[in-house]
């Protein structure tokens, strides 16, 4: 099946025109983060579908470890956005959910039948309940954007993680782990597909590939970077080195005390 | 629109006729986990559609902190199945993909520049890698779902996790996740999408909810526990919190020491 807007996707994501042929959806390959939104509104019956979508995910074992606060009301919005480093896209988003790491409800229905869930102070139930939270998300965000919705994840959320612990007054066992927004995108929302590696430095076979090759993908970055009016000369690995050193974790480096004073990741 | 399939699929979710009115595709409100497939090829043209789509998930500061292993050789095969709890999903499955948490490229990436990436060593970025490869897989799904592949997450990749890393040859920096089959489902998979907990005991306005509750999802899990041939006596509550006590682990308590091993959560 040829899908022209498919081969324009794959063609901004690895710089090359030999897309193959296959029946995956366009949409799958063309999100992009958007942090600009039209005054289109989302009604709360879209919501109420995406929600279904994300609880519709996978789930490890059916336990169902996270759960989702959406934060509407001005004066909370304002709040909240102050502690995703002011970010215009939180304050501005139609709809900004906090999805919540969450052990709480589960250790609360355990404890119902006498069982003590002694197991969620292990590194596993931590990990687990990440990827769970993770793939709810993602759900939800793949069946926004196939309905023109536009989503922008928001890291920050992690920036003051005590702070947004108590603004969502969420109890031990529950940690705010990434924000979404989203909306309809503004016409002007200046929003672009961004190149990736190529599969041969991501995909590998059978196992790991240690001397895997970045290709091309300097080059094709910096002509990204170029038009979205950055620094071109900036590589990848620049970027990314810089991302990664000692400071710049933005208030994130309390991660381990806060997890650990919350009941997670003791063994 | 009205949408027969979504509301079906809506009604296996929760139980209830009150589907939203929404344009949500019903394929998002209709994943089930698939174990048994059909002998229909999977060819390696749409599993580039899908790591494309998989590539296209976002990545925090666009670090894209995961790669995918496929292991298809068929003794390599056998192998990674008895490590995942000899699952006959993992054994028989036409595609089998690890996925990965991904340090080690970056590490390497950034000390090409001169670049320590101490940072890595904080909970913060296992947390981020952990996001970035949950979004990634969950991307693959929902366009595999989409063209009528049936998938399955093996969460007892993390079974154990040295044995993986050697048959994968992972770097230090590198942990497989979790474990990925995909395939044409069986004529006979008996795959049924699964009653999740009511939307008001996961998603909450403005703040987190202490006392919400999980409504009828006793009831509702018994009818499918009954209808799969399970004992519908032993509750959600009972199934799950057996689930997470002490005695349960299947070998996954070992995970902290495996991480900091491995570079992951030292500080």
């Amino acid at each position: 099946m040829f899908d022209e807007a498919f081969s324009d996707a794959w063609r901004l994501r690895y710089g090359s025109d030999d897309a193959p042929e296959c029946e995956v959806a366009a949409v799958f390959l063309a999100h992009r983060s958007v942090r600009k939104y039209s005054s289109q509104a989302v009604p709360e019956s879209l919501v109420e579908g995406l929600v279904g979508a994300a609880q519709s995910a996978a789930t490890s074992s059916n336990l169902q470890l996270w759960s989702v606060v959406s934060v509407q009301d001005p004066e909370r919005r304002r709040k909240i956005a102050e502690l995703c480093a002011d970010q215009s896209q939180v304050h501005e988003a139609p709809w900004f959910f906090c999805f919540l790491i969450d052990h709480y409800r589960l250790k609360r229905v355990a404890a119902s039948v006498g069982e003590e869930a002694k197991g969620l102070d292990y590194n596993e139930f931590y990990t687990m309940a990440v990827i769970d939270a993770a793939l709810a998300a993602e759900r939800m965000v793949c069946a926004a954007e196939s309905v023109g919705l536009g989503i922008c994840y928001i890291g920050a959320l992690r920036n003051d993680v005590n702070a947004v612990a108590k603004l969502l007054d969420l109890p031990d066992g529950v940690f705010g782990a990434f924000g979404l927004c989203a909306g309809y995108p503004a016409d002007d929302a200046g929003a672009h597909v961004k190149p990736r590696l190529p599969q041969s430095a991501v995909w590998f076979r059978e196992k790991y590939d240690r001397e895997a090759s970045i290709g091309d993908y300097d080059a094709r970055m910096a002509v990204f970077n170029e038009a979205e009016g950055r620094n071109p000369k900036v590589t990848w690995p620049m970027r990314s080195g810089r991302r990664v050193d000692e400071h710049h974790l933005t208030g994130r480096e309390a991660l381990k005390e806060f997890l650990e004073s919350r009941g997670f990741l003791r063994r």
